[in-house]
């Protein structure tokens, strides 16, 4: 997987924004995290046994009720999943998580398709750690919306 | 407000627990968390102004689509809202959010009505940081999800 985190929330996160002008300058990672979103939907698509390099050891994942834990049990969960699945965003927020540690939270809400049935509204927050200048996913929690 | 917040994350979550088994006990959290979003709502319903106490001047709240920062602003914005909501939640998520300082995050979805318009449907999150013994919400962010 080639996605380039270090372009995605980048560093204007950084605790030198955290002024009163921050908020102002976490909107413009808009563009971002939409790539972010729109990358990890895309792997997730073509291979997502690939993404496992984008969790940790000790990365968390709710999948609809059920807890995950570690790079290599998200993955196989993510795996188990149908094949055939196809997420149509629609809104994509985002904040810095942290005074100090460049953190982001990023929230996704829109519909997921799956094996061509009736899209199922859902939302979906990766909470973004930065490491090494790019970023890993330490939390994952995904929830279908029923109204 | 008469919340006590360090029963309703803990120090379940601290990182003494951060081991294979962590993830099993972050899961004994479910009633506090779910103490959390009600005592949350409840005073949200009875007087949304005296929530300030939870937020600090570097909180950030998303709502749907705006932002704010601080706890004046946060309040500012809720306070504007329709007087009658009601939310009624579906399911509420947790994980521990930091190897170390024993911040967690909740996912809420659910429905609201307003007004006792048609309930619409939404997801909220709230970042939970540790502070003396109790917690405050360093991040809240507000969706409506629509199908």
């Amino acid at each position: 997987m080639s996605v380039n985190y270090q372009s995605i929330a980048g560093k204007q996160l950084s605790n030198s924004l955290w002024g009163a002008d921050r908020i102002l300058r976490a909107g413009q990672t808009g563009k971002r995290r939409k790539e972010f979103t729109e990358e990890y939907y895309a792997q997730f698509v073509s291979d997502r046994s690939q993404l496992g390099n984008l969790y940790r050891d000790h990365s968390l994942l709710t999948f609809d009720s059920s807890q995950f834990q570690g790079a290599k049990n998200i993955i196989e969960k993510l795996v188990s999943l149908p094949l055939n699945i196809e997420h149509r965003i629609s809104d994509i927020y985002a904040q810095p998580s942290s005074l100090d540690i460049g953190s982001i939270l990023v929230m996704v809400s829109g519909a997921i398709v799956i094996d061509e049935q009736e899209p199922q509204v859902y939302s979906q927050v990766f909470h973004l750690m930065p490491e090494g200048g790019s970023y890993y996913i330490f939390n994952d929690l995904f929830q279908l919306n029923y109204s």
